[in-house]
């Protein structure tokens, strides 16, 4: 039994065309026309594969097929929307996948022990309204009031949005599903970066999601005359900042374990060229698979901004902006999946997945796997974003089997 | 004979008054209201000096004093135009200061060998239209059409905004003064640094305008996912342009003898906490006295951009867009302005001039000098710029000294 190539490029081209920003790539937000389309497309594929069709409180899209008995159930899916002028593959080649898979179970129709729910999530990018994996959230019991209250560019908050696509956001609580409900999770990804292609291999299993620290630093030094104020007299709030951008990146490559520190956004004020720069704001970005890595990370960002702050003279405040765990995913899953990829002669590699996913939030809940196919030169969250869909199809494959083997097909 | 304290205050608070930006600094761009105010305010004081008043082509005012030859004439002067929230005195005190010498000349009844003028110059800050030193430069016929055709930022052209003022710009070249017309040009400036509060020295005699060289770096590096890309194979851009900053600071102290680098201005794009910095355009600004010493900054300059973009696999620009030669200014008129602070007992030291003034260009056309009164805390284009009274009045004594001696006063 296999998956196959057409109807997964027909179904990733076609909802491709839902998007805010026709020519320059995917824009597709929670909760506006672009996801009412997407949506739509999605609920007529899912029917048409002969899946009974919900949506839950969240927005996230359910197509459930009848397993011998009621619970746990195999879910697998992914999300489906997407970045400000993404590419047509992040989220939804996994929606893609997971309703091709419902479709040959279909017509082949095998019968499983457990059900089989495929699943299309909402706002797992944050596109919108900044925080992300809220379909997942939902399903965990973890959406906190302050993100149904995050709002968009227009002032329109995440519950208004729900409530005027639809749906009603205090019955949020409703889209919960206990641990006891769900046997396993399965998404299958872009993997974002440019390491299976550069190795060479089919397939990332992934064994971890990273941790990931979010942080905010603002450096107040002396807005000075950039003629008449000596090199010794200055208090140069950028020469401390460059130094943390330096010291960033020095951290990560020896904290190791391919620990990950990004300085990404940047504001150097007052900004004229004859002017000392008087006070710098920028944000550090810090990733390990690994708690312990993380704790060591953090430190040295504190100790680095101190002592490149007190060699220059200024001021500064650092403050953590978000936490996330990292997560560990489900060995024997991984065991499974690589199984199956070798039955199909399919080359597999373990990895440590450094963006988040909904996977992540999963596994609080039940055993989860995210299978990682390749990504061309590494590139997404952008239009050029590609996958070829031969490799799509075997990432496919592989799914398949895994939910044949885990939903306990009576072959 | 001696200037006076009050009316030099008095002209410098009235002054003040004429600002776009009321209770936030003196905002005084050329060919506006507020110039059209200030400039009201001049020729008033000016004529009631006694002297006969005109306005060149560029729109300088220009007050003179007839002497007993036609010429060559001794100008004192400065600007009256300002930075955005700029300070009372940028500019404004050597104008301010120049007028009460030409009153207490009146009033003592002084005749002189040579003619007097009193000058209060146009856009030397560039704080309208970018390139400053507009009357000093229409004095020495160096205006090029590239600066009249400048725009601020409404899209007006320098051109335009004189046109609708009342000036012709096409008459500019007539602003040209020979220099076989001018026998000395003396600026008296706040020196916006901190040295002589430092130094606790009543005035600086400068003996050179550093020389200055901007130039625009661009670096392109490749904007990848935060997460998903190992530190080895990022192209940081912000990686680079921090090398730079260090370099650009490390560079003007080898260098030494007080030259100084800035990167005053920096914008980091795309600018997200989680995307890599694919690119970084900044500012870098190199000033000193010698051009030697430019020269090896230049060089240096080059090499570092160069290092820090082949270690960090990102390409880059640097391009320069600016050239102002080192100034030295005269000899016999500081002699001259030493020996009448002497004579009054007030402290001077000799100084180089770090930020660039009218007394460069007038130095091209004529013996130039520039007196630095001290700037409290060092500073100025902001509105807490501050300079005594009583040392404004010791910098009008001296000066008033030194035009009494350079033209030759009949005591």
């Amino acid at each position: 039994m296999e998956t196959n190539l057409y109807p997964i490029q027909r179904d990733i081209e076609n909802l491709a065309r839902f998007t805010a920003t026709p020519g320059q790539g995917v824009t597709r937000f929670s909760f506006t026309p672009e996801d009412r389309g997407a949506r739509e497309y999605i609920k007529k594929a899912m029917a048409e594969a002969g899946l009974s069709v919900r949506e839950d409180a969240a927005g996230t899209v359910i197509g459930r097929r009848q397993g011998k008995v009621e619970g746990p159930v195999v879910m697998l899916g992914s999300h489906f929307d997407s970045v400000r002028h993404g590419g047509a593959f992040d989220g939804t080649a996994g929606v893609v996948v997971a309703i091709e898979i419902a479709r040959v179970l279909e017509e082949h129709g095998v019968s499983t022990v457990y059900p089989v729910e495929i699943i299309a999530m909402v706002e797992e990018e944050g596109g919108r309204f900044g925080a992300g994996l809220f379909g997942s959230r939902a399903m965990a019991g973890l959406v906190t009031y302050g993100q149904m209250e995050l709002r968009d560019d227009s002032g329109i908050s995440l519950a208004e949005a729900m409530r005027e696509f639809g749906f009603n956001p205090s019955e949020i609580g409703t889209a919960r599903r206990k641990p006891e409900e769900l046997k396993a999770f399965f998404e299958l990804h872009i993997e974002q970066g440019p390491i299976l292609e550069k190795e060479g291999v089919s397939l990332g299993l992934v064994e971890a999601i990273v941790g990931m620290r979010n942080y905010q630093v603002a450096i107040t030094g002396r807005p000075d005359h950039a003629g008449t104020t000596p090199m010794d007299m200055r208090a140069d709030a950028l020469v401390a900042a460059s130094e943390v951008v330096q010291q960033v990146r020095k951290i990560a490559l020896d904290v190791g374990g391919g620990a990950v520190g990004t300085v990404g956004k940047m504001e150097v004020l007052p900004g004229a060229a004859n002017i000392v720069p008087g006070e710098v704001r920028f944000t550090v970005d810090l990733r390990s698979h690994m708690e312990s890595a993380l704790d060591e990370l953090h430190s040295r960002l504190h100790s680095a901004v101190e002592q490149a702050c007190a060699r220059e003279g200024v001021t500064y405040t650092l403050e953590q902006v978000s936490d996330a765990k990292p997560a560990h995913l489900s060995v024997v899953l991984r065991e499974v999946l690589e199984k199956e990829a070798r039955a199909r002669g399919i080359s597999t590699m373990t990895m440590i997945s450094r963006a988040g996913h909904d996977t992540q939030i999963m596994a609080t809940l039940t055993d989860a796997a995210l299978i990682f196919v390749p990504s061309k030169d590494g590139r997404s969250h952008c239009p050029e974003e590609w996958t070829d869909y031969a490799d799509l199809k075997q990432g496919a494959d592989v799914l398949l089997g895994a939910v044949l083997a885990v939903a306990e097909a009576e072959r």
